[in-house]
């Protein structure tokens, strides 16, 4: 099974809340069962976040269909149901990437019937699964000649192939690195609070028989302080036109740490996660989640009762602190700017409503 | 009750394993009892330890005396009993500050008979938790003057009441800071593994009504990036002779990213935690304790099972990273070698068999 499989008129995902331990498959029948996905991250990672966008609007392209909606009520309803999954999750930019890419079939398909434009919607959700692998693939070649023989990696949350349709986008170049024969060792941070490294990028370093050791979060400074992290690699939720990146909270702890300790820290993302039309990070809305993922620890209460939690699920790393980024394009050095207008622009992504109408809400 | 208790032949301890949503009692009556006690942490805190430790000395000399153990034979099998217990956390120096004590009884009352060393031994201890109170709030005064009014406070582990006689030291500053009429809030680092900021600070931080909220670790930056920490203000397990400390492992990091942000990083501690005879932070032992605690919480699994995990309880903060130390005979600023020297050596201290024959040890 994969991350998310379109089967039989469903999208079906792994459940990613329940991995590793208890591990279960959702069938998702309509776009809203697909909201409530991503909502609750039982798939989660800035390009799955993307797919799984897509097959939901296909989703609510067909239940429309199927019951008979035409005309401007059916593109004013789909486009309805397409702003719900929009406002799951802020951070992320590749959501809203993949619902420009349905809008733009929508509009080339505004003469056809409602059918038929459903079709059009899962053909087009089906390339991007497709490209989804190329595109990691292209990432892991780029990133492992930035992986020396016999690295010590730091990395913090799952960028594996759970992150992605397949492969993985940090991960993954950690797996091509490994592939090539070179000997790694993975530092996992456990990622507080809900646990992705721990949970997700252990499990996935264990099946492909990839070294490594789980830490908790703050143990990062402890092992490079003693000269055992020789490089740092993580995925990237959103990254802005100056080379800011936003990532899981505690990423920029991390890369603060790795530069007080000259320690090179990259990003590895696909385009669709670069986002030209936000100059910097300082307006890249933030998620913020329910705090009883902070005062509850694997569904327990840890935390005395009626107290108050903060829980921003992302934080931004200041481009001065990134070595590289890392996409399917090339890697890009600093200064970032001109080198991420280079490899973004060329897929003439035109910049569409669900990104301006969405960009400056900072969910609360 | 206390964070430890001698009553009726028994040393009492609320057990900080279970805080805050189960409370209970410890009733040690013997030595074993106590070394068990600190192993496991349900006695945590470098001065908590020291103080139980000293008791759990009053334990031992008891039993012998009770079982008519005599002469030589008493003082070696209770010495070996305190071996036992100054091996049970190798990183807190206070444990070794307190056998030391001890120890210095036991010479003076050489001639004395067992149930009279005993006894000796018992006034000691009262003494030294005593003593406790009044150090904590000398470095509660001493630290206030470092906190402005309005200050929001980083802190991390737990340095209140539990982690000591009584009062505490960093969050002990916090609270004479707040008793003397400051507005403070606190951000508590929830402290993995073991969650003691989450479990311990935080309910300390409620009864005493103080303003706070709880984050995980690695949310320190994005606070401090925001401008939302002013000080940040932790205990020690163990400072040496050029200002490098020993803490619960996390603070290195979050003194790492208080320095990329300017803002003044506190040791508070008493001069019982500082140990002039070790030269620098790298000669520190560091305890490494089971990973389990990192891979399970509340005897719940949450990574994949046969995973390599590491736990190291502690790391060190280099002097440089290290605004000043604030201890109960004033505030010692850098370059601390004097300084340290000044408030430590007047305590007189001896340096005595359990120090040296156990600083060079690291348990594995």
């Amino acid at each position: 099974m994969n991350t998310l499989e379109w089967k039989e008129g469903s999208l079906w995902l792994i459940d990613q809340t329940r991995l590793p331990l208890e591990p279960s498959l959702v069938e998702c029948r309509d776009i809203q069962a697909v909201a409530e996905a991503i909502k609750a991250l039982r798939v989660r990672g800035a390009p799955a976040i993307g797919l799984a966008a897509a097959y939901g609007t296909v989703l609510g392209a067909r239940s429309l269909a199927s019951a008979g909606v035409t005309g401007d009520r059916f593109r004013s309803a789909l486009e309805a149901a397409m702003a719900v999954l929009g406002s799951t999750r802020p951070t992320a930019v590749n959501l809203f990437w993949a619902l420009d890419r349905m809008q733009k079939i929508l509009s080339q398909e505004a003469e056809s019937q409602p059918h038929a434009i459903a079709n059009a919607l899962l053909l087009e959700a089906d390339a991007m699964l497709r490209e989804d692998e190329e595109i990691n693939r292209s990432m892991g070649q780029y990133g492992a000649e930035l992986i020396p023989d016999g690295s010590k990696i730091l990395t913090h949350c799952n960028t594996g192939a759970l992150a992605a349709g397949s492969y993985g986008t940090a991960l993954g170049v950690i797996r091509s690195a490994w592939e090539q024969g070179k000997r790694v060792h993975v530092w996992v941070d456990e990622t507080r609070p809900l646990l992705q490294g721990a949970r997700l990028t252990a499990w996935e370093l264990q099946q492909a028989g990839i070294p490594f050791t789980l830490i908790t979060d703050n143990m990062a400074g402890y092992f490079m302080a003693r000269g055992d992290v020789d490089v740092a690699m993580v995925g990237a939720d959103r990254i802005v036109a100056n080379g800011d990146a936003a990532n899981k909270i505690g990423t920029y702890g991390a890369a603060v740490l790795a530069h007080a300790h000259d320690i090179p820290f990259y990003f590895v993302a696909p385009t669709s996660t670069v986002d030209l039309a936000t100059a910097s990070g300082d307006l890249i809305p933030i998620e913020q989640r329910n705090p009883d993922e902070v005062t509850t620890f694997a569904g327990k209460r840890v935390a005395p009762e009626g107290i108050d939690a903060a829980n921003p699920a992302f934080d931004v790393t200041p481009a001065r602190f990134i070595a590289a980024i890392i996409t399917e394009r090339g890697v890009v050095r600093p200064p970032f700017a001109d080198g991420l207008a280079a490899v973004a622009c060329r897929s003439a992504r035109p910049v569409e409503p669900f990104s301006t109408a969405l960009a400056g809400k900072e969910s609360v």
